[in-house]
């Protein structure tokens, strides 16, 4: 008699639920469910349809439960599974989308009197409100020197959660006062299926900043807002749950609205590109484990704390109990080469792409492939979207180099491509060098359809390149959990290694294009360092004389 | 009672006639002729139809004189001009256009043994089948410390006159032995209107590299190639005829043919982009008359010898008798924004350019129109040809540098017209830092009809600019050199004054502008050194690479 496992991804505009066999991760059934709401970005739809400032993006928090109520029993339908046989569920979200929060679990936005109140909503990761109170939360803890902030590479974007409160607190102080909970998405959720709140290690350490155990200092929180020294003390009170961990049991009501047992393990909630790394079985120490879409979002997992340019969050338990989580990545990579597409690529390519039934960009990656390294003469660096690795500047820009009167959009296309994997060549050196060896690729993703870019990626990496093989990825991640909150494998490593999948070596590197990517990744280190590291510094000269422009209507 | 002269102007694919009013440069008649043959540069359509390499581009003579015969008379006739009021003739080639003919003036392609070879064709300025031989003549002269070589900024373009001869003789020996005369077109079109053999300076010191009269030494020639050594002394003999004067007499025989009276004046032939700067007034010391189109040839005419770093040609009279003329110039402008246009804008540019009745350089630079200089965030390298200004050469290549993900097509169009003036801004600096200063910005050529472009030259160069008014710019130029060689007009410049034409200052810079592109023209001038002179060698190296990769197949 098997048993089996939930696991349910909420994605940016739906949520995924798979039933998973725990003895071998065979995903049998699954079902989505769009967002009523989808992303407010424009309008407060679910409000009263006020216009929201450009940097907005709000969702709102009943439409995740319709994923659980409506996803979650037609997945089991479709599995034929008998629910009696599910033994555990967990689950995961993109990451820091915080829920302002009663203390009794209801989202803010729900109360009528904080209906038509903006910050009252669910804040998407995406949501860029909070650009000042970023901003200054970094130039505070370097001014006091705080250590912690090593930990985050430096720098704190706008995305992660506490300055997202700190916007709340500064922007609409009725909507923080009548918060109780302030609370990610996914310990939410976890929340609204247990009874209890708690939160998981890897959000509280990536995205509330909790460092070793160790909340930010009151004084410090003090001297960005004397309202914000208590924003821990008062509003993120809970037990932190370590990640394979069980955050509690699921409750008989929510129980009986899915379909499923009462009284099963429920897990502690993830990050969704978190969970994709035991899924493609990636927690033993050293594997880097790369979600490579519009931005590329990469863990690593390792016994040893090393101080790793590039890191923007070292956690101890951050992906599994039991070693430190590195997070890596890359501000742009699919959304460089969507950008290419969208501005500077002429029709004919679209009506060629078109008669051959695939997309502009296949048909760009497969019009190059038959080129040699170095052929089309080029050089890129890949900071159209600044750059969160190595250099961690996001005022750095895109360059392209070695234009002639002859080159064809697909040559830069190709360039932009080698670009994105030049920088993650960087990322990888950067482990290297702090005394971290990589010993596997893996590869998840929007990016792994194209082989034309993955063998790119190979070849520059001189690496190589496993693949994730399951198409519901992050959903079998937190089977995965799920499995081991329940008590059917001792480790999440266990756990990954029976149910996790992915194809080892699908890329290999050749000898000869690895040797000419050699080449050009040291002429793409010296001007990485040229313009990145200060010797020129007309990237930031540009980038300011813009926004004198802007501000002031001229230079 | 008037007196009339006949300017023609030979361009790459027609000729042009013009009737000119002696008094004030009035044109009262044109007409033009396509050249039968067009370019010959995929086959030899003039001959057997043999394919051709693809650096070759191949004329027939006899096209040429086509023009004398049907344009002439119909540019008289449309001027409703009394034949017998006209005085004198003039006119100008496409430089180091070169015929191969016999001793009476018949080109060797029209004998019938040599009707299949194309190098008894005319080599036109854009044949570049003498590659091998032009990088060998430098070097020689390199090696042996001959100081002429300075008078051509270091560098022997391919287009170059002597090149082309050591390649005829290199890869047609039957061609070269049979061959009494090397001449210009324009040289051999005067020779067959004057009946005598003679070199206008200009093309002689430019072209043909004759040096303070002197030729080529026939020890160097000899290096070359043992059986090059006497090709000044056996097929370029003749008598060098100053510019502005009189090459001789309009023989009975054609002037019959052309319908115009016989015996008037013959002037000395012209090089097109020359005989523009008298029709703009653009003759006196220190003005720089610039003919913008797909590439950008200028000249400067100055009392002094100066070494100025870009000249590629520095010739006492070579544009006017009595003053140095500098050639300088600028490799792809026009160019580098037909290949961005062919290559990197998508098709609604298109579908607006059509709407709104304009062509989509039109478009994009109109739309970029609004912009504060810097708004865009941009800079850009003009070297997508390689480069002939100062640092002459053509093995850099082009860079674009602050690309974001929200760049649009209009905004690089914008940087790449930038880069163009910053490119001219970098050799009126070379003028000025030699000790010559330029006085006046006088534009001329296909790229005088975008407003938008003019404009940001003038902010860039912070002068302001005259434009030629002429539309006929080097017809009307040549019908001046005309009008001195008829004894009309004591000098060019007087000539130029009474009958050329330009509207001064028709644009002006906008100080608030100016001062942003000093900014900007500081930070091109920290790129241009750092990529162009040696610090970081990467275009030099990707280049390398790329002809590796076409020799071997690889790096």
């Amino acid at each position: 008699m098997s048993s089996y496992v939930l696991g349910i991804d909420f994605g940016s505009l739906s949520g995924r639920a798979a039933v998973v066999r725990v003895s071998d991760g065979a995903v049998l059934g699954t079902a989505d469910t769009q967002y009523r709401h989808q992303v407010m970005d424009q309008r407060l739809t679910a409000g009263d349809g006020q216009a929201l400032p450009p940097s907005f993006a709000l969702q709102n928090g009943p439409d995740y439960l319709e994923v659980l109520w409506d996803a979650v029993p037609r997945a089991v339908e479709a599995s034929g599974v008998d629910p009696a046989d599910i033994v555990g569920i967990g689950l995961d979200v993109t990451a820091a989308t915080v829920v302002a929060a009663k203390a009794d679990g209801r989202p803010l936005s729900t109360l009528p009197e904080f209906a038509d109140h903006p910050h009252a909503y669910v804040k998407m990761w995406k949501h860029h409100g909070a650009h000042e109170q970023a901003d200054r939360m970094v130039r505070l803890a370097r001014e006091r020197g705080d250590a912690w902030l090593d930990r985050f590479g430096g720098v704190i974007s706008s995305e992660l959660m506490v300055p997202k409160l700190l916007e709340t607190l500064e922007e609409d102080r009725a909507v923080y006062d009548a918060t109780d909970v302030f609370v990610d998405a996914s310990d939410w959720l976890v929340w609204q299926l247990t009874g209890t709140l708690s939160y998981a290690a890897g959000l509280a350490g990536y995205k509330r900043l909790v460092v070793d155990g160790r909340n930010l200092p009151s004084d410090y929180l003090a001297a960005l807002n004397p309202d914000f020294a208590r924003v821990f003390d008062d509003k993120m009170v809970g037990p932190i749950i370590p990640l394979g961990g069980k955050a509690g049991e699921l409750q008989p009501e929510v129980a009986a609205h899915m379909g499923l047992p009462a009284g099963i393990a429920v897990a502690a909630g993830n990050i969704d590109a978190h969970a994709n790394a035991p899924a493609a079985k990636g927690v033993e120490p050293g594997q880097l484990v790369a979600g490579m879409g519009t931005s590329t979002a990469a863990v690593l997992c390792h016994p040893d704390l090393r101080a790793v340019p590039g890191a923007f969050g070292i956690v101890d338990g951050g992906v599994v109990d039991g070693l430190w989580g590195y997070e890596v990545g890359q501000t742009s990579v699919g959304d460089t080469f969507a950008w290419f597409v969208a501005n500077c690529v002429p029709q004919r390519y679209f009506d060629e792409a078109a008669e051959a039934g695939v997309s502009v960009h296949q048909l760009l990656s497969d019009l190059s492939a038959g080129q040699a390294v170095g052929e089309h003469g080029l050089l890129a660096l890949d900071w159209n979207g600044g750059t969160r690795s190595v250099l961690m500047d996001p005022n750095l820009s895109g360059m392209i180099l070695g234009l002639t009167l002859q080159t064809p959009a697909e040559s830069i296309y190709r360039a932009l491509v080698e670009a994105t994997a030049f920088g993650m060549r960087r990322i990888i050196q950067a482990f290297r060098d702090s005394g971290i060896e990589v010993t596997e690729f893996i590869a998840t993703g929007g990016l792994l359809k194209n082989r034309v870019l993955m063998q790119i990626y190979a070849d520059v990496l001189n690496m190589d390149i496993s693949i994730a093989t399951n198409a519901q990825n992050a959903a079998l991640g937190s089977a995965i959990f799920a499995a081991v909150a329940a008590g059917e494998y001792p480790t999440v490593a266990a756990a990954a290694d029976a149910m996790g999948d992915k194809r080892v070596a699908a890329y290999r590197p050749d000898p000869v294009r690895a040797a000419g990517y050699d080449i050009l990744y040291d002429r793409y280190s010296v001007l990485h360092d040229y313009f990145g590291r200060g010797t020129n510094e007309v990237m930031h000269e540009l980038k300011a004389l813009q926004r004198r422009v802007l501000r002031e209507g001229r230079v």
